[in-house]
């Protein structure tokens, strides 16, 4: 990494520290103005915005749009949660007279701004994950000021946008610091950044190699930080013959476009379809290959995550517990879709077989009896989400599976397909590692926020230290 | 360690993983009953258990009395939280016809437990923060079995402990995995229980040594779980000189007795005084010494934990920013109190001086400056605790300082001192690295039950699902 760029970078995070004391004191109506504020001002300039984006990404303009309205949908969200009091809200335990352990002194519960935030766009979601999105909302709606490290993938996107920004903020008296951006996309430029002294917690969306990485100098750090990671999912859906019975073509044509969806390129992409053994499944499964089989994907968003898919596919191809359940066309703009057939005991035995495949492609695991397929789950271990689709009756065995998805997910579906987060109040976007860093915590949703708080008690206060 | 060792936490794990799902799908009822019945049991044995717990720890039947109230208190009080339904909350985020990012699934967002928990008991309360302590409690009430790591420091009472939890259970027809004890006072032993697969997190407090190193263990899994570890704080108690003008001498004993209760063997001991450079500081220095210095404290816990402070007051005594404040009388069967001062500026650029000394020790500060204060505060970096004397007032300086202090600490303390920690719902205990390993969790007060919980979305779950 060059000397201009790590002076960068710690330049942006002096400016965001400097701003972080007066930022953690704003009200509720200086916040959630700036947070409308800087969704106004993104719809107001989408048209060049989606332009770029694509330019960039090769996304498409339909995609882009929605999520532009997205961005901007849970800015304005966020700043109801500010405006609802969400991060001034208070827990009040009166001090009760006598001797502990009933005995107690008047204690506050509060809720403290972490500091400045590191957060690291992801390339697949270039405005929602990216410059305003849900990370930086969900910081500043906390009271944390935030420096964006951009994605190699919209670098172009990524100044235009906290331009805007800039001019929002400058609009609303507020510092330019708030928001800083920084670029590079060497590994040294992450590192750094995490490893800042000044940097009071990291937000994450990438890579397991990359995010493993960054996760490691936050906890080599002399002071270690929270660093919330979202580092891959490999989202299994688990479907019983009764349903495919019923419904078969359709669901195969749901899937299909959810493999498919943005080449693929979604944390939820749905990536093991497990099916029993029975006349259903194999209807199932040609089904699905041929629906799958002829769709055309768009170019993927860095020749790094085009080598990772191939490298990925390659692997499987060459497999001996894999075989291919269809011929893919030759490649257009992206790759051709693939599936394959995983023998589910090697599945189970081997974790390479268990990798996630960042792209247009899925895996089908034929199980032959509950208990295998809660191998399976419990083999995978974490993952953002599980679907489970035929779960209409409560039965010895829609209980076990339940319980096995449960263990390992964030999110349990029971219809619909995985690809799609609503951004809600009741949203979990998180699961156990590697799904998260932190599965406690979400990324999507209104409760991101707490991420960036933590709880501070205050003993005795008096009243000009609990007004705000 | 040797392999009878390794065997038998292998079978406290597995017995433990065996109830795991049963546990978090048992209801409140249970759960509470099983609460009530543990502190019913603890009272019931008390007399026994408080004779074998002074014999091993020394530290005397009144003050064990006490912890023996306490711990029962939050055993029911955790049978409380269960009772109101906090480990089995939830969010309904109804549909909404129509395309995103309006439009939605239902989404239930509901608490999943996390499985079994392994515990380490720490060596200075024998009762609440063992066995049966807030830990198990509130692991337990979050729906998760427990594994203790007994203490080297009360082996045969963690035993005794033990045997009264196992009656309790088999009383309730409840498996005795819910509750298992190992022992080894060997790092390996340690090691090869955070190690284990079917560990799901980790709650640990004790040294700073020992707490980093089982972190980097959990870190190090192939799967990474939830490690709540509470390491050492330095709990900085700050007094303004209005309020030492016009109270020194109560203050001055107050403070005393807070250094040496429990032979300063709380996470909580105020180990640095900081003062302005004023004659009221001066004065109170002197009351202080005097207060402190005639002062007895009773047997250290353990022979390392002597040795421990024998060698952070040596590292003082050698050093040359530091000067005692008066000559220690000889030792009894503790050791003398101590008191330094130490240069504010050395004090803030040499790590070395801010280590804990875990003992009847502490030293004064004095400062020439409000921002001299903050830069103390600031080197500090993370505390359970920080103490504001002489807050009445609303001033640009007590602003800037309570700004300081919470911004290093989990409680702010406007009064009295930092030692006793009260079991509330307002309660934090747990602060910035090395605080806390989580500060954004506690340890002590009912909201510790959430760290063994993790939020979970059901999408579109039919009734079944959702019913308990």
């Amino acid at each position: 990494m060059s000397t201009p760029d790590i002076q960068l970078i710690d330049q942006a995070v002096a400016q965001a520290a400097a701003t972080a004391d007066a930022w953690a004191e704003s009200s509720a109506t200086v916040r959630a103005k700036l947070l409308r504020g800087l969704a106004d001002a993104l719809e107001q300039h989408q048209q060049a915005l989606i332009t770029l984006a694509d330019e960039e990404t090769g996304l498409g303009a339909g995609r882009l749009t929605g999520e532009v309205a997205r961005t901007a949908f849970q800015l304005r969200g966020f700043a109801d949660e500010v405006e609802a009091g969400v991060p001034f809200s208070r827990i009040d335990d009166q001090a009760i007279a006598g001797p502990p352990p009933a005995g107690r002194p008047r204690l506050t519960r509060v809720s403290q701004p972490l500091g400045p935030v590191a957060m690291f766009s992801a390339s697949n979601f270039p405005f929602a994950f990216s410059v305003l999105g849900g990370d930086t909302a969900s910081a500043l709606a906390a009271g944390c000021p935030v420096v964006v490290k951009a994605h190699s993938g919209h670098p172009r996107l990524s100044r235009a946008v906290h331009e805007v920004a800039q001019g929002v903020l400058a609009e609303h008296g507020l510092p330019s610091g708030l928001l800083g951006l920084v670029e590079g996309a060497s590994r040294a430029a992450g590192i750094h950044l995490v490893a800042h002294p000044q940097i009071a917690a990291v937000a994450f969306t990438g890579s397991y190699q990359g995010g493993t990485a960054l996760w490691k100098v936050a906890n080599e750090r002399a002071r270690p930080v929270p660093f919330f990671g979202e580092l891959g999912s490999i989202n299994p859906l688990l479907a019983l013959p009764g349903i495919l019975e019923r419904d078969a073509e359709n669901l195969a044509k749901t899937l299909a476009a959810s493999i498919t969806m943005g080449c693929g390129q979604f944390c939820t992409s749905p990536g093991v379809i497990i099916v029993f053994d029975h006349a259903a499944s194999e209807r199932f499964i040609e089904l699905l290959s041929k629906a799958l089989q002829p769709l055309t994907t768009h170019k993927m968003l860095t020749p790094s995550m085009r080598r990772g898919f191939d490298d990925g596919v390659a692997r499987l191809d060459h497999a001996t517990a894999a075989r291919p359940l269809f011929q893919p066309h030759a490649d257009g703009d992206g790759p051709a879709p693939r599936l394959f057939e995983i023998e589910a005991q090697a599945f189970i035995d081997d974790a390479h077989l268990r990798e996630e495949i960042f792209g247009p492609a899925a895996v089908v695991i034929k199980v032959r009896s509950v208990d295998q397929a809660v191998s399976v789950f419990d083999a995978i271990g974490g993952t953002l989400t599980a679907t489970l689709w035929g779960f209409e009756q409560d039965t010895d065995d829609t209980r076990t599976l339940l319980r096995a998805a449960r263990s390992i997910a964030g999110r349990v579906l029971f219809s619909g397909v995985p690809t799609g987060v609503a951004v809600t109040h009741a949203q979990q976007h998180g699961g156990p590692w590697p799904a998260s860093t932190q599965p406690q915590s979400t990324s999507v949703g209104y409760a991101a926020l707490q991420r960036f708080l933590r709880p501070l008690a205050l003993q005795d206060a008096p009243a000009w230290a609990l007004s705000e």
